[in-house]
């Protein structure tokens, strides 16, 4: 296991109970700016994403990703001594974030009442879909059904079509960076003298957060307007919107200022007075129109290059549609780190997303291993707690700890 | 003004050169956890989307919505009082944000150098679209420029089709709280007794963050593998995606601890076990029978409201996929504050996205105003700057300064 790296939050201890996606990528970045983060799983199989694609040697790309640098101990939280090991940990660490269904951690005795009698200087994070209280908290949540209920789903998609969704985990990885923010405000507010404190962060508040135009404008027109889907070109917006290019889409948008750029670019400077064309609504009113013109003017181009090049020319905002292979070798994405190669013990060399918080004057992409199950039961126990190794192994052999290494 | 509230934040100031989304979601998550931010804006019209829809009294709902509680100076940064207004400003505050292009802020004179030798004790944050350095980073960026770029949009959309993308500024906004989290950590150290640091965040990076899965796996397999949109039905679960209700779409999700669930659900325990369906490879495999049986079931239902109850009776994750209407005016929304009423002088009553951070014991969306432009040039250059009365008229009147009440 590589060491920590030298960064900002050397000396912060995380106690992670969480699994997938929303709060593994919390204590993700937290483990990249030095935290040390003790994810707790469960045995028989750990954390579900160890499951997940694609597998080399017995480990999850998938699951290395999110958990890169933790430590993994896996205990039985249902038996006592799985309890109190937990007990001893939260009063030790500064942070314990778990993303449990609302209601189970309070059932396995660590709800924030409890967890605050143990360290009342601890934060406490939960991660839920749809929130910890309220009608909708019951449901089983995943990512898409907050996508769902915040409205951001039924925002995506051609109009008079089903809604699409992004195949990505947005709403997880949002919610993460959303809950790491959090907590750091938090450890802020306690290095400053103040106490601990619980936080409730979901799904559906980080999706519904996305609005930020349509809630509004449905609310000020008092519902005559209602914002919806609209495909591939924006309602409210020309030309904003993905153009056949010679090899595929491209993205062309223009407000107000950059429209005399875009007739230069597509050589009608004749259009930039033309009173059909010359403001936004006017634009929006004949979208089809101003469509269509510029679209014939991508059908005459030679290449996808040569139409990147005339619009870029005049300044045009404009950008290819990549595809994850093109993301994933473009030199940018590479020379800035947006795409890192991650090098691990049983996967060998995987690219992988970049950290995406960059700090000048500390370490970046630094070099991190996943763990397997359990692996670091002993380390944690004894290092952390005092157990001694005849403690560890008896918790062993009764099946209070478990552990894994072909994982 | 209304008073900031007394939140984890108070004592703290943030200098806001920020404007449009992405910036000001970092600043507006400050100022609602109680930090002062001086917002800087530029004459004759100030932050841009200060004329974005809708209006009323003047005053623009887009703008307001991130803005509140934000005082606002105007200023002419080019000409040397302005600059010096500026100088005096960075070296009095904890946080200096700024989204311009990459190189604008340094032309200005306030590039990292420049602001270090002033603060050396500041935090500073430069958000762009495609980075502050490479190849691309020059390009006019826009929220869907990154998008397309991270390719994250050609994750979304009908396979063969074009892709589609969110009505919505969902990169603009999480790399906003991308941003707010590293400030938050940034502050951490310095409260530590560590120094002030540069912050260097990307719509790119924040898009690109969000694939969970799609490079990884491209990855693995060496590129055998080639994730691709897939509609509204995903392309490696099954059944996870969209079905028709009888008054609009319904997202189903099972994986495979929820299969038998949907097999009870749906009236078809028989297929619980059935060999063509019980694993999530087969189903994939097999992905449109295993959609047209479930969509049958749903047909036969007499409404949405009776698909949702047999599911949820099975616990099976699904969710009806909420207009903006239906999510704004939802019980569970409202009572969560997800919506929030927010109440401002010119515009009255309008709801908006809440507050998505939320800390026990601390206020949670506190009613704040938004500011005219200008607003508070004297008292930001009276109270914290020390300037007498005389001083800052005859600024105004060398047209320095600058306001409109009328916004």
């Amino acid at each position: 296991m590589a060491a920590l790296p030298k960064h900002i939050l050397n000396g912060y201890r995380v106690l992670d109970m969480t699994h997938v996606l929303a709060g593994p990528t919390a204590t993700r970045l937290m483990v990249e700016m030095g935290a040390e983060v003790i994810k707790v799983e469960f045995p028989p199989l750990g954390d579900v994403s160890r499951a997940l694609p694609g597998h080399r040697n017995g480990r999850s790309a998938y699951f290395t990703q999110q958990n890169r640098g933790k430590y993994s101990i896996c205990l039985n939280a249902k038996a006592e001594e799985g309890k109190a090991i937990l007990r001893e940990l939260i009063a030790q660490s500064d942070v314990f974030i778990e993303n449990f269904a609302p209601g189970v951690i309070g059932r396995l005795g660590f709800g924030w009442e409890q967890v605050q009698a143990i360290n009342p200087n601890i934060v406490m994070c939960s991660i839920s879909a749809l929130g910890q209280e309220g009608e909708l908290s019951a449901l089983p949540g995943f990512d898409y059904i907050a996508q769902a209920y915040s409205g951001i789903m039924g925002m995506i998609g051609e109009p008079g079509g089903p809604p699409s969704f992004p195949m990505a985990g947005m709403g997880d990885v949002m919610t993460g960076v959303h809950a790491a923010a959090a907590i750091g405000f938090a450890l802020l507010h306690r290095e400053r003298g103040g106490a601990g404190t619980f936080l409730d962060i979901s799904l559906l508040d980080a999706y519904t957060h996305c609005h930020e135009l349509n809630v509004q404008i449905y609310s000020m027109t008092n519902g005559e307007t209602m914002p919806t889907r609209s495909g591939h070109h924006h309602f409210a917006v020309c030309p904003l919107g993905l153009f056949k290019g010679k090899e595929d889409w491209i993205c062309i948008i223009a407000l107000q200022p950059q429209w005399p750029a875009v007739c230069r670019a597509i050589g009608r400077p004749d259009l930039v007075e033309d009173p059909r064309y010359d403001t936004n609504e006017k634009r929006c009113a004949a979208a089809q129109d101003v469509i269509d013109i510029i679209q014939a003017w991508l059908d005459g181009q030679p290449s996808d290059q040569a139409i990147l090049d005339a619009l870029q020319r005049e300044r045009v905002p404009c950008a290819p549609v990549l595809t994850i292979e093109q993301l994933a070798n473009h030199p940018h994405m590479r020379g800035r780190g947006t795409i890192r190669t991650v090098s691990d013990p049983k996967l060998g060399e995987v690219l992988m997303p970049g950290m995406p918080l960059r700090f000048k004057g500390f370490p970046h992409n630094p070099p991190l291993d996943a763990a397997a199950l359990g692996e670091h039961n002993a380390k944690v126990l004894t290092e952390i707690l005092g157990y001694d190794d005849a403690r560890v192994a008896a918790l062993g052999e009764a099946g209070v700890l478990f552990a894994n290494p072909e994982t």
